[in-house]
Order: structure tokens, then sequence, then C-alpha cells
């Protein structure tokens, strides 16, 4: 697979807007991280006063082989259902891309239903569904590419129209799973560091999901230095379809916020592929589920918000657009001490 | 001085949006504090599905006496100053404000000028800044009462006019060595754990500040009991007027978002002369000031954002809108189960 080329970091706009933030009508550094975000949302657009315009979430749905073994506490139809409550706008996503002024598109990348055409669904499917990682890989090499491939075509195809700010989101009954196993072997932890409740299982629930991963590690042996084969085995197609939005954003300049720990996970396996895409990333919130942390450790990114959020869907995403925005209209709009007539400090 | 009366905090109204959420299309607490939240300004506004309409944030401006004693990194002057660059719509709470959709009013209560007529700015100075508290009170309890009134005032008539949701901000060079010492008073805690370098002193003015509130403590002997001579004393008058809005707000079931450390001490004098404003407040950020953690630790309150924000104005409770709105719009917008045909958890 070629993957697309990333452009530096532009250190030059990123100094511009440094130099600007001091003149602004504040102390020095007392809006604290939005005025470092500022910064570096310069350097990712390459310009000095950056502004959005057209904001919008790609959530990629696929359903898990490994959901058959009982590791979640909701039933793999409800991937498809959910699809269809996001194009009726009923979901939480849906909610906060409309208070966000954000638009919401849904990829079907491998969601075992097969969905009429409907509007704000791209029919992108490569399997339906990945296979089960206890009896073999989840998928082939060939499908996790083709899945990254869809989520470059996804996010240029929305590029070419504008889109200049995007979130990330997924849903599929089963990826915690998957995101544990990838989490534990790309980041060498032990896979009960690294798992949690996902939508809600109970104890047994959660020793069991432990055992189910390390189970599908040792069968599949992926292999840490190989980040497409740890994908490929024990991943899933709406963490590729991610890691391609990625890929294809930051070869366009297009800043990414990145949602929960599934979307944390499509991150991590990007930045393993391509390191170059790593500062194009926004670390949204940080999510309870526990294998969040470690993936913004691996990451070296600080999370925006600390909600106690859980949900996934891009949600936590969707949300830290405001701040994203803020941080950019604080270092366009304001006024300079000279503007205002401010006397500076003494 | 006669204290509007406080409705109590509508359970039923709470009880109701807590069921709704149990119903809403997502695991059960995955909204996180976003679902508290909606809970409590459903048992604020006595709504089952609150929604905003009109937001605004309060500014209060005021100079201090205890600012000659070379306390603050910034002249006092700057305070007049930002209150032009307030009117201009120059400053931070300005471009964050017209980013939430809400207006800034703001009041001089207390700056050491004569500001003409202007748009936006309501004349309500009780005396041209306080006192040199080294030397003696800030003020009288009577001109902390009447400033007091000053909140009532402008927030009702604001609500008179449909404001449903009010941020409260400050702006006032040597504020936060008040703050400073109304904290350490009414909390217990040493001067040095509730001092910080406001707008960015250094270590040798820390030390001072530190010693000034000291002394301004032991000479004015302020009494923990009666928080009115506490803040009549070591206090300022836009601290004392932002106690009002909080009373003015909480008596008409209005959430009032408290932004940083100077905002925070307002809160807890209000809520040590009225316990029962406390369940209308919103605990907007956590600022880096380091007497902000110990405000929020006696009101029992937990930010939304930790941003490392210093700046006051309101900016943090103006950007803490949007998490308010989205607790809000979440909670009457999703979808629930049954609309949308979701199986709920096995």
């Amino acid at each position: 697979m070629n993957y697309p080329t990333i452009p530096s970091f532009d250190i030059s706009s990123a100094n511009l807007a440094r130099s600007r933030q001091g003149m602004l009508t504040k102390p020095s550094g007392s809006l604290g991280l939005l005025e470092d975000l500022s910064i570096q949302l310069a350097g990712m657009t390459g310009k000095e006063r950056p502004r959005f315009h057209r904001k919008g979430v790609i959530v990629m749905a696929a359903d898990h082989g490994i959901a058959m073994e009982g590791v979640s506490a909701y039933p793999s139809e409800v991937t498809a259902q959910m699809v269809l409550n996001f194009l009726n706008n009923g979901a939480a996503v849906n909610v906060l891309a409309r208070h966000a002024g954000a638009f919401v598109r849904v990829v079907d990348i491998g969601v075992s239903y097969d969905f009429h055409a409907m509007e704000g669904l791209l029919h992108r499917k490569i399997a339906n569904g990945t296979l089960n990682m206890l009896k073999g890989p989840a998928m082939t090499r060939t499908q996790a590419e083709a899945a990254m491939q869809v989520g470059i075509e996804v996010v240029q195809s929305e590029i070419n129209t504008s889109l200049d700010l995007v979130a990330i989101g997924e849903m599929g009954i089963g990826n915690t799973t998957a995101s544990s196993a990838i989490t534990a072997v790309l980041t060498g932890l032990p896979v009960e560091q690294v798992t949690g409740r996902g939508t809600g299982i109970d104890d047994i629930g959660l020793r069991k999901k432990v055992r189910v991963i390390q189970e599908a590690i040792r069968f599949n042996e992926p292999d840490p230095q190989d980040p497409l084969d740890v994908l490929a085995k024990v991943g899933g197609l709406e963490i590729a379809g991610l890691a391609g939005v990625i890929f294809g954003a930051a070869a366009r300049r297009v800043p990414v916020v990145v949602d929960g720990f599934i979307s944390g996970v499509a991150a991590l396996v990007a930045v393993k592929l391509v390191p170059e895409v790593k500062p194009y990333l926004i670390a949204s919130h940080q999510s309870v589920e526990i294998g969040h942390q470690a993936i913004w450790n691996a990451l070296g990114l600080r999370p925006l918000l600390d909600l106690g959020m859980r949900l996934g869907e891009g949600t936590g995403a969707v949300l830290a657009f405001h701040l994203v925005e803020a941080a950019t209209r604080l270092l366009d709009e304001m006024a300079t001490f000279d503007e205002a007539g401010v006397s500076n400090k003494e």
C-alpha cells in the first residue's frame, strides 16, 4: 500500500502564532492549553491565524466476529441499529454535531447488515464484519489495507468540498475488545491493564474479555514490529478505516480530532505506520475506558476534556470542536495591547 | 440587607431527567458528567428537559486600594483600560462569548475612572475602588451590601428580558489579593496555601503578596463567622457584586456558571451568606491560581474544564456554556431505545 505523503508541521506559522499570542490583551500564557493549541493548529494548517469553516465527524461502523464470544453487554445487531439511529439524527453524536455546527458522515465499512441507500450513509463495506479472532486472523492484510484506503478516500472527498476540521468516531459492538488487543500488542502492556468494561460488562464479563483477548493474541501471534499485521489479526475494519482518515487528512494539513479509546487506537496504529501524521492529531478527551490513558501516553498527547465519557461515536471529539475553534478565534479575534491601548506588564 | 428567597432544588424534575437519561440510546452513564449536569440543570430550572435561549456573562469591574502595595504585575489603570477593551469587543471574554452565542454585560461597580456612557456598560459605581486594606477595611458593610444589591438588580433586570443562563466574570487589578485574603479567612487555610501569582508576579512578588495579605488580615481581624465582615474588610466591590448576581439568579432558578478564582470566591461568600444558593452553581473550570482548588473543595464542586487557564473575565465560564448546553441538548434531543428501535443491554 502507498501511504500518502504527509507535509511537515509548519514551524514558521507556529512561531508567528506564538508571537501573536504574546501581544494579545491578557497575561502571557493565561489562556493555558488554548494558547498551546492555537499554536499547534497554526503549524498544522500552515496559517498564522487559522480559522475553520466546515467541520465534520466521520463515523466508521463495522461488526466484529469476536462479539459472538459474549464480550459485550449488547448484541451485535446494535451496530446496525445504531447506524440507523445516526442516520435518523437520534444518537448522541448527532446532537453534539448539531451543537458544534458539524456534519456527520457515516460509513458502513463492515457492518453485518445490508443497508438501503440513505442520506448521509456511505456504502464502503469491505466485509460483513471481521472474523472471530479466537479462530484465526480477524481479517487479511489486504482487507485492512482496503479499509485504510476507504478512510483516505472518504476524508479526501470531503476535503475536496472544503472540510477543514475533522473528528473521527466509530460504532461496532465488540470493538473495545479488538482495541484492547491492539493496545496490548503495540504498547507491550499486559492485557488486564488495557482492557475495560466497554459498554458496561460486569466483573465476570471483564475477566472473560481479558481471557479472550489473551487467547486471541496467543493464537494469532501478531508482530508488534508490524502494525499492519497487528491491525489485521486482532483489529477491526472501522479501526483501519479511521487510520485511513488520519492519513488522508494529515496529507492535506487538516487537523484530526481523535475521540475515545477505539479512535485513539486507530491513531496509534496510524502513527506506528506513518509517524509523520502525529503532529496533526488532537486528543479530545480522556475516556473512563482504562486503555485510553495508555493510548494518550503512547502518543504523548494530553486530552482537552475529562468528563467521564465512554460512549465513542465521535462524541468527545465533536464536543471538543468548540475548544479547538475557541483557540483559533482567540488567536484571530482578540485585540493586541497596542490596538486596545492597554498597558502591558510592568 | 434582605437577601432574596431562594427556591428549593426541584427534586422531582431532576428525577424525571435521570429517568429519561436511562432511556436514551447509549449505555447508561456513558456520557459521564454531562448526564449528571443535565440532571442538576433539570433540578435547578424545575424543567424535565431544560433548554437555554438567552445566555450572558456579567463582568463586574472594580479597583483595589491594595494594588498600590505592588501586589500585581500590572498597574491599576489596566482595570479601566480592560473595561474599554471589553466594550470594544477585543478581550478574550468577548471572543468566547461570541463563540458561545452569549452577550457580555460590563458593570462599573467601582473602577477608579469616569467612563462616558457606552453601549454595554452599566454605571453602578459604589466607590472609586476599595481602600487599602493594610490601613483599614477595604470598604464598609454598607458598601458591600450596596454592591451585592447592584448584582441582584443587574441580573434580575436581564432575567426580566429572558436571560436564562448566566456566567459571572470580573476585572480588577489587585483582586486575587483580596480573593486570597477572603479564602484564607473563610476556609481557615494558611495564606501561603491560597495565594498565587495572579497575572504573573515573580517569586519575590509572591512572597510580598503573602505578607501583605497576612498583615491585612491581622490588622482588620475579619470574623470568619460573619461573611459580610470578611467581604467588607478584605474583599472587593466586584466580588460583592458577583455574590449579588448569584443571589439574584438563584432566586429566579437561573443557573450560574462560575468562572475562576475571584468568581469562585464570590460564590463561596454567597454560599456562606445564603446556603440555599449552592445548588444553582456550576463550576466551569480549574484555574492554575492555587486558591481556586480550595474554593471548589469548600463548595464541594467539581469543575468541568481543566485547561490551565488563569485569565478571569468570565472566560472559563463562557467557554463552559458549550458543555452546559451540550448536556441539556443531549437530554432533550437524543432518541430513546424505543423511539430508535435499538436493542437495550442484554
